[in-house]
């Protein structure tokens, strides 16, 4: 398999931060070879009982049999034991997807490990898949490190997950938030794995959360899903989804305070504020770290029709393969932007359209701005953080999508090997 | 500016084909200098009297001042002068797009000069751009040239035409059909443009379709609509939509046959067969010339939950930048269909999916097929004319799409030049 020795130009300096532990959270990986050599790729997170979950998955009509999984887990929240605790395991290497009822199988092999493992209810375990579609699973590879990882299991064992979850991500990532509730500090951790791609098939969002605060099932799941359609809904590399994508979020209640347990609780909005910060991040990670990317790109889109207008003409503008090159050639190409307007189907009046790239006024009034200077906007693109803002005019709805260029990078990384 | 100085691999052996005159259409062409230099970039068709025009435009709402100018034609139908004719003016080289009310004024004076030169009603006389967005159209060195191009003006003029019209295509593109109604043999012609491209926003697909059928304006348009959403609008080379696309057809009456006044006239399938056969041939000549492309492939779905859901299953196939990048790496990656078939947002049944490439049975009851063998679908990927089939297994629904991969030579194209 071909091997990217980089690591990408977007990345944060200093490498993968300290992250503080969360009570009631341990952590262990493993190198079980499920398709990689030497280099971990087994995950095990363990989490205290008294805790919360909740989760978002992909939408794909083909998605994987650990997706199908947790979905069904999550239905099953009312049966939890509320004596016992959950456990998240993760395999990179191979995505269980497309394998039939031979992945399903697999799926029950590796919750049943852990389960009695762990001493826990088969339905309080959480699985996720990442890697070659189509091959099976070899659950044996991993069922048989169960017992290592439970017995090397650390609340400070964070960094080696974020590790053992990349395919070909080019850097493991991983974030953490303070937030004072009512006196209270509350920590928030993350993980996350995008889509670094070589061998083909390996694109998968995988992203772990965890927090001591104690916050009711149902509540949790709300905001994690309002938090999410304004993070990591509103990123896009390629535009193509995987049949993996999963998020989920521990809340242990460890932190000294009583439980939310109410949307009107008032401590909710500060808790969202952090959650969003967190996961607005990871998302950012996710995108730097996009295949082949050379620039992180914010799309802001305002006065459209409505936020979900806005939403569908960030995407369209973050997702037009001309846009995208024209960012990678460092092109201040406004034209294509005009484009990607028009193509998206939502209203939009060109004679009230207003573009900038950056700080530089490009186009107004159905026409170049008469201020415009090409070597102003030319120097600005040269930059490896970019803003495009596109005001509609017509309404009050606004959205914020983040993407990458698209470049030889990109064709070299999904075109130029064999699987 | 730069330069692609080879054709496409795709392109049809034997150059520009000889075309046969349609009575009562004359073409002209001529090197105004619009923007390039030393070549044919305007053309001029003239379409005699009593003849009918329909026309398919894009819908971006962020179309052009020209397609604009066509759209009001085609509505002004009633008003025309039945004892006129009509003309199509195209210019290569600038898209007179987002280009304001100034945009509107060059359309006026263009329409104005040709309409005084051949003595026809300013609402007769259509339009076309292609080019750079967003630069005002330099109309006084097209209207300097019509009495030239009046002057020469000439019943065997199509393949001037066709070279006219061409931004950064790489080769010409054109076509002819014969149906014999009842006795009487019909011919039909056509010319193209797609979306090669090297100087950005050079990308719009113009179609100009002739024929000697006598048919009436209301027929024509309605027949044209139909087939124009099993070919055209079956196509797609990166996703993005012009600003310009536009789909005039003229028909002249000049072949010896009472007008076809009806959809029930029983000769109306055989010219719509025709006129599918045409539209068809040079939808796919706009394929073989997508910016970069090396491989043509059709995506057939059968069996969907309708005809509808079929097209966006084979339309999100078709560009997902995954599976264009497999088929330039000449990679068999079935699985990435698989993901493209889940991301489509239509119903399907991971477990009834079968898919085929070319003869090779891939993947069938929610996995790979257990006849696969990887070098027999390896071997067939070579070939340059590949053909993928999804059958969705749940319905009576079916679409073809035509499509090309996603190569270095996009990139190249797309970003590695400067506007």
């Amino acid at each position: 398999m071909a091997k990217i020795s980089h690591v990408s130009p977007l990345a944060p300096a200093g490498g993968f931060p300290d992250l503080p532990p969360i009570a009631g959270v341990r952590f262990a990986s493993v190198a079980a070879g499920v398709r990689y050599e030497d280099r971990p790729d087994v995950m095990l997170a363990e989490i205290a009982a008294g805790s919360a979950m909740a989760g978002v998955f992909t939408r794909s009509a083909t998605r994987a049999a650990p997706v199908l999984w947790c979905e069904q887990n999550i239905a099953a929240a009312t049966d939890w034991a509320a004596d016992k605790g959950f456990a998240i395991l993760v395999n990179s290497g191979n995505a269980n997807a497309f394998t039939g009822a031979a992945g399903e199988d697999s799926t029950q092999r590796c919750a049943k490990a852990v389960a009695t493992e762990l001493d826990l209810p088969l339905r309080q375990v959480f699985l996720s898949s990442t890697g070659v579609i189509g091959e099976r699973l070899p659950d044996d590879r991993i069922t048989s490190q169960i017992a290592t990882l439970a017995g090397t299991i650390s609340d400070s064992g964070i960094a080696g997950a974020a590790a053992a979850i990349m395919t070909t991500d080019t850097f493991p990532k991983g974030a953490a938030e303070e937030v004072t509730l009512n006196g209270t500090t509350v920590t928030l951790t993350g993980i996350a794995k995008g889509s670094g791609m070589i061998a083909p098939d390996m694109a998968t969002m995988l992203v772990y959360l965890f927090t001591d605060a104690a916050i009711a099932r149902a509540v949790l799941q709300a905001v994690t899903s309002r938090v999410n359609a304004r993070t990591f809904n509103c990123i896009t590399v390629d535009s193509d989804t995987s049949t993996s994508d999963t998020l989920l979020i521990a809340a242990t209640g460890r932190a000294a305070m009583a439980p939310i347990t109410s949307e009107d609780d008032p401590r909710l909005a500060a808790f969202e504020a952090a959650l969003e910060r967190l996961m607005t991040r990871l998302a950012h990670l996710v995108v730097r770290d996009g295949e082949g990317a050379t620039k992180f790109v914010e799309i802001r889109v305002t006065r459209a029709d409505s936020d979900a207008s806005a939403h569908r003409i960030g995407k369209t503008i973050a997702e037009s393969p001309l846009v995208k090159t024209a960012l990678a050639g460092e092109d201040p190409n406004w034209g294509r932007v005009v484009m990607a307007v028009g193509k998206a189907g939502e209203p939009a009046d060109r004679d009230r359209l207003t573009i900038h790239f950056g700080n530089t006024l490009v186009a107004e009034n159905g026409w170049v701005a008469r201020t415009y200077r090409e070597a102003d906007a030319a120097a600005y693109m040269k930059q490896s953080d970019l803003i495009i803002s596109v005001d509609l005019g017509i309404g009050a709805g606004a959205a914020k999508i983040w993407t990458c260029d698209l470049t030889h990078g990109y064709i070299t990384i999904n075109a130029d090997y064999r699987s």
